[in-house]
């Protein structure tokens, strides 16, 4: 039989900054008599990954300007985490009753920046990591140096979804291995050829190991996915890679004009929001 | 360690019409000495519970009508099949160079009221089963009398999704479980009470069932999924369940405002796509 197994690494510490993470990992592996294989998809929630590098912001300490005041207005969010939002975002693409979709400055398209105050100390927020690519790869090198295998590595956020209620677990971040199987040209079973199946396969296995990690208590912040069949891949992409040029998507060129342009005027300081 | 399977049902051989895929799903478990337990949830391709339901259309008895013709041009899709998505959805959210977004009759939102031609003879299609959430609950009745097992049963699909590259897996119909594990109320390890956090616990798990399904060659239409945290659950939902109330999704209230009405005058006579 075809089998994936999903395994949660129990027994990690909380996370602090200038942790070294992969090693924290290792150790949890050892503990548990765990042993990574070739082919191993490791998976980390990006929050625990942030922390490591000390992405966590004392909110006392931030000042919102004007935008941020209204924005938080609208959206019923804490002006000093819109500000954060603000200052990460490099583009606003809508606005929701309680939300900001945003496109981060790197390349990450999200709701709020990826910024929020759940399994952190009150009175701070956590951001996304600074580069989710270096991040996903740095982890993936020191594991490899340390276990021999070869493996991929993904960043995981849970992330809500236009349309659908509920947030599933994201990929935010890979190395290792293309987060997508692009399958056009392969036949099906009756010989027709394949147009448009690209398989969103990190995605597929970030939402896999969020059923193991949870989402507030649990703890578990990294899981082994073992038994997919992937190619290794040792370029260094883009997280652009996982989103459609913002030209050939219609949500961003069409649907949400209107939106974007209204914000867009916000931050240009003519502090209006049309619609 | 905490831990998930995902066990693809192979050998089962391929679905016509008026087969009962219950049965053909539990001789493939016998054949292969596989027992299902409590808790499991089995996972079907909805493309084979469609065509165990004769949702398949040969195309040659197809006639587009103007609107199907226009909006074929407009999309680069055969008319006939435009025709077939046009005869079953309740609404056209928005058109995209090379999809139609719909919200079905059912009241499922997909592209292309899930109407694909893979996986089928030429010159036909496969429409989505007739009632997702009758065709789940059935599935889940037969399995359960033939086990003595109590298990959840989901209708997996490849769908598109905004802002991202590629399909994922995702629920299109459930039975013996809620699609969502809402755990607003609930505390964080810092003791602070989650707000908004629901997960799409359905999508997560047809998600990871797609990592072994596989999209065209693999023949794995059904799958288990065991080791699994959640309350079985009786009551029969509606799909909409699954998506946010219309009025309160700002994707379908403001974002999609031109494209709608646009289409809107297109299918009330007007044949004028005026975006």
């Amino acid at each position: 039989m075809r089998r994936v197994e999903v395994i949660g690494i129990e027994g990690m510490p909380e996370i602090r900054p200038g942790d070294d993470l992969a090693a924290i990992f290792l150790k949890a592996l050892r503990e548990k008599d765990i042993f990574l294989q070739d082919y191993d998809v490791v998976v980390f929630a990006s929050k625990v990954v942030a922390k490591s590098e000390g992405r966590i912001v004392d909110l006392s300490g931030v000042k919102p300007d004007a935008a941020a005041e209204k924005l938080a207005a609208i959206t019923g969010k804490d002006p000093r985490i819109v500000q954060l939002i603000l200052n990460d975002a490099a583009e606003i693409i809508c606005v929701g009753e309680d939300f900001i979709l945003t496109e981060t400055k790197h390349g990450f398209i999200c709701a709020n920046a990826g910024i929020d105050e759940s399994n952190v100390e009150h009175g701070k927020a956590v951001l996304l990591p600074e580069d989710p690519q270096r991040s996903a790869a740095v982890l993936r090198r020191k594991i490899e140096a340390a276990t021999g295998k070869k493996i991929a590595v993904l960043l995981a956020d849970s992330c809500g979804r236009p349309f659908r209620i509920g947030v599933a677990g994201t990929c935010v971040g890979f190395a290792g291995m293309k987060p997508t199987l692009d399958r056009r040209g392969e036949k099906d079973r009756f010989g027709k050829t394949a147009r448009i199946t690209i398989v969103a396969i990190a995605d597929e296995i970030c939402a896999a190991a969020n059923l193991v990690m949870g989402e507030l208590q649990e703890g578990i912040p990294a899981v082994i996915v073992r038994g997919l069949r992937f190619k290794l891949d040792e370029e260094q992409q883009s997280v652009k890679t996982l989103f459609f040029d913002k030209r050939r998507d219609v949500f961003r060129t069409l649907a949400c004009k209107q939106h974007f342009l209204a914000v867009k005027n916000l931050r240009e300081g003519q502090n209006t929001l049309k619609s």
